[in-house]
């Protein structure tokens, strides 16, 4: 059994469309960030980052939604492409969604982080749509079929959950109509569905 | 045969590591970042991000530091641990170095990609040697080994090239003396010799 903590509406999104894609046995234990529970000890002591996913298996706790959607790829044999080429195409765009997406997005919102000044923290936040509208400009360019990589894949998901946020962050996705069908295609998904009925 | 683009000391140090680890056939294109080479129309036709690396493969072009990594990890055989659990704590030190490690060391000198005020940006600057000191005493907590997950991996490689970075970032790596252990470990690797040596 798999036990994934998760926050509602937060990056682990991700790890719950794949555990609800994949069929394996899992539950979710919620925590919420407006409690502050991501800070408490308990939380901290599975995961010291103070932040979601964290998704405790029998041999231990992982962290990162690149692992952890990695990890039920894997144990699933599901939802990774079949070549070393197109599992790496993958690789890139969950690393581009970790390092580059979700950060311009965490600047909105968790400026703090990167300086302890509010005003700077304000001018960061000013430049979100910018940021974001350059992401899916750059994903708009990656995307040449219905998919991130030939066949549906973790990629598709963790694409999917950051542009959830995009309405909030001030960019309208209908700009980028190969993503705008990309989101549709995702939305029509019963596994998608019953996530995001989850997180309400 | 691989090409990989790279700049002396920028991230790509990583993939050139790996490269040069496993016996892989490849060759080295260098650019340079002084010369703004990465936001030439040559080099954004490889990889519109304009960062590096960009890996050149017979099956076409990689960019993103985990997903060279892996790709170099996978069709060698070498430098990924055996189990499905080892991998996932290898990838989730990968993203964890790319969405946090490197993000944080970002704030130096490249604060104009989330703020076009100058003076935040100096207030970024600022904060880089707190969330550098930040990163390292979570990695220090994780190391419990030799190496982060069980064997030597493309994992370590990431690690090590961002720690070279500690100095200039104003944190002292003998404050955390397991990664410190840890650096001595790497260097002491001919490979990593090597591309040092090439690095200059």
């Amino acid at each position: 059994m798999l036990t994934l903590f998760a926050a509602k509406n937060t990056v682990a999104f991700a790890s719950h469309i794949a555990l609800e894609e994949t069929g394996l046995a899992y539950q979710i234990n919620w925590i919420s960030f407006a409690d502050g529970d991501q800070l408490k000890p308990d939380y901290l002591a599975l995961n010291p980052k103070g932040r979601v996913p964290a998704l405790v298996t029998d041999d231990g706790v992982l962290t990162e939604t690149p692992a952890t959607l990695e990890y039920i790829a894997e144990t699933s044999g599901q939802l990774m492409p079949d070549t070393a080429f197109d599992r790496a195409k993958v690789r890139e765009m969950l690393s581009y969604c970790t390092s580059t997406f979700h950060v311009n997005h965490a600047h909105k919102m968790r400026g703090a982080r990167w300086s302890d000044d509010v005003a700077a923290q304000a001018t960061m936040q000013a430049k979100v749509p910018q940021t974001m509208a350059a992401s899916c400009a750059y994903i708009e360019d990656q995307l040449t079929g219905d998919w991130v990589a030939g066949a549906y894949s973790i990629a598709d998901i963790h694409v999917h959950t950051i542009c959830r946020w995009l309405e909030g962050d001030g960019v309208d996705i209908a700009d980028y109509p190969k993503l705008h069908a990309h989101f549709g295609r995702m939305q029509a998904r019963a596994a998608v569905r019953r996530v995001s009925d989850a997180h309400g």
